[in-house]
């Protein structure tokens, strides 16, 4: 049965321009963004009074309509999620990873307690690791982001954190505290229970085609894309093989007798184009990613067999016809699973123990991957230390305070604080 | 089984911002949409080199992705669609009708002969209408544009018309045969059959958040939104109805019990809610225009039965509790066919003949609606009847010529074209 506000949760859509004088309204959130801001000054042959801001995140635009709509304490909580594109201006720009425009959700909640708003904060960041890791397979370590890396305007950022093939590390999603920064600003503010007025107390969070990217870096080879099973468009892609036209019809007969006995969910399609040889096609759907290629020529047909052949690890296996509603669910199964434990064993090869400075920068610039050192806390330390080794710190894991104490690598000040570092996009 | 060019069709996403050298290539469309554009010629603090729009369409930035796509006729037709914003900037907007951003699906289709972008152009417009009547419950005038009206760079311009209960034309949809016009200046060739090299034939459609608009006029009455069924969000809101704690707990369980019983596939939800009057909820769902209201209280309870109260006519049934989980569906479609069948009768009841201009006018500014007269297809008579009278040619209907022979209502000229005036958003 339905909740007792129905109004303020689910999806909702907010305008893509948004004045100057909204986005400067939150100090920090202006200076964060305005570097990278897309302005439209002139609308058919007018000249704009004012400057608009393509939207590089909707704190403000999404924060002026709660002003308006929140007024009671009944009001709370706002849970909104919209699905937008978004614009950030890149110097040097990199395929999904790091594009002027991109496609993302980015949810904005309010309520009424600062506890409750630090429960979705987290909740939200837990939802994404779930979806990373289970979904895309990519294993993800959860932590704050130092007060240098966090979010433009928040209070606290936390990220989900993912390790590339090539070694540098991605922020795969964020979820931000953002205090009462913003309802300060643009007057969001409630009749609370005991009847006095009071600001309500943010978050917001995102992930965007990012994650896209991540999949293709993550878990790809030089043949192109490999795709986690549970989100591959097709799962399975079917190539017969004949060579004669006798043949043709045989193994066109066993194709769509195949594909009348698996299971509905699954995501299979037979690729009977005649123009495209099977080599050809076995190349194509490998590029593509597809996790497993069916094969189904003459012999097999004769065995009542067919081929699997996996995407990940090339490997191939004969299944008789009847075991094969049981067998490729399973395999798909496997192969999700694999994929997983593949990125992590390559995580853990890749993280790496820096007790030095000069060992940080040495493993940084020779092998790349994380680095786990101790750090003091302190901003010009972080700082340094990126601007001479190239990395930053990616987070501040949640178990950074149960590895011990030692001495930060570069001011040597005792620390009971041990971060991760990595070259990041 | 899949056909024989699995990349070229599906949902994909262009970016937003289009260089003007891009946007002008085609004459007619930059003429068309510049005086309409948003320009982003600032990004940080940086002017740009060349002015970029925020697209009012796709048309070039796609057409431009095409040319290097395309090469053979293999690779044809190309059928892709893209959900996505775009602006374009007006005077005078209306809320869903006419803003400056809007939401849209926007096709974009390349082919190998003009008789298949024809066709493709027309089985759109044929999908538009039938979504528009089926789903939305909105009767549609199937025609095409005039000259004047076509959309900037196309061949022709085919619409579905509706008449808004205020009495004026909303273009509901449009579907155009581009032609060769923009495949010529982007370069969009390929290699036909024959070795020869040959431009591509397009097409481009597209229906908008507009829509929504048309929901709300063509249905909507004083207390607010009427959803048809199909699309409604929510189909049927049960509101319990008790006094006492007792009776409360009664009904909730009542409530449980009949939601447990119905069809999974309506979408059906109950407000529970305390702290609001079962009067507050009947009017706050009015307003949100469910189409079926469920009541239940203590007596419904003991009659084992409910009642159901519509939405669009507001009559009530007394329904046994063993004969909802039939009836509540049948409901549902009654109303649905209803709807229809009223915006129907009301279209009716509001196409009028005109015979002269001054009948035109005074029809126009007395009652507006739609106003079937013949006209000589010279864009001067059509342009001097806009500006004495404000009513555009809606659409030359495709049966404007089995409706007889007779004189053009300005100039006189005899002419076979009887075509849908009214005033439009």
């Amino acid at each position: 049965m339905r909740g007792s506000r129905p109004l303020a949760t689910g999806t909702r859509y907010f305008p893509l321009l948004v004045p100057e004088s909204l986005l400067a309204k939150e100090a920090a959130h202006v200076e964060g963004f305005a570097p990278q801001v897309a302005w439209v000054t002139q609308a058919g042959k007018d000249q704009l009074e004012e400057r608009l801001a393509i939207r590089p995140t909707s704190e403000a635009i999404i924060g002026t309509m709660y002003a308006k709509w929140i007024q009671s304490w009944r009001d709370l909580p706002v849970l909104i999620n919209q699905w937008a594109n978004v614009m950030r201006w890149e110097m040097v720009t990199r395929l999904f990873l790091r594009t002027t425009e991109f496609l993302w959700q980015e949810g904005h909640t309010a309520h009424r307690t600062e506890e409750e708003a630090q429960e979705e904060t987290l909740r939200m960041l837990e939802v994404y690791r779930d979806f990373i890791e289970t979904e895309l397979a990519i294993p993800i370590i959860k932590g704050q982001k130092t007060e240098r890396e966090k979010f433009a305007g928040a209070e606290k950022t936390y990220s989900v954190e993912a390790l590339m093939r090539d070694g540098r590390g991605l922020q795969a999603g964020t979820s931000h505290n953002l205090g009462q920064h913003f309802s300060e600003v643009f007057g969001i503010d409630f009749q609370d229970i005991d009847g006095k007025r009071r600001y309500v107390w943010q978050t917001s969070w995102g992930v965007s085609t990012r994650l896209i990217g991540a999949v293709i870096m993550v878990h790809g080879d030089d043949a192109g894309l490999i795709l986690p099973p549970n989100v591959a468009p097709i799962q399975t892609i079917i190539v017969p093989i004949w060579k004669s036209e006798a043949e043709q019809e045989v193994v066109q007969q066993a194709v769509g007798e195949v594909q009348d006995t698996l299971p509905k969910h699954l995501r299979i399609e037979a690729d009977m184009r005649a123009e495209y040889t099977p080599g050809w096609k076995f190349n194509e759907w490998e590029l593509r990613g597809v996790p497993v290629r069916m094969e189904i020529g003459p012999k097999d047909v004769q065995k009542k067999q067919v081929v699997l052949a996996r995407r990940d690890n090339r490997k191939k296996e004969f299944i008789p016809a009847e075991e094969l509603s049981a067998r490729l669910p399973a395999l798909l199964q496997e192969i999700q699973r694999d994929l997983f434990q593949r990125a992590l064993a390559f995580r853990e090869e890749n993280t790496r123990q820096a007790s030095s400075f000069e060992e940080l920068g040495s493993i940084i610039s020779e092998k790349r991957g994380y680095v786990e050192a101790f750090w003091c806390g302190d901003a010009k330390c972080e700082e340094e230390i990126q601007a001479k080794t190239g990395a930053t710190i990616r987070c501040i894991p949640f178990d950074a305070r149960e590895k011990g104490r030692s001495h930060c690598i570069l001011c040597g000040t005792e620390s009971g604080l041990k971060v991760v570092f990595a070259k990041a996009y």
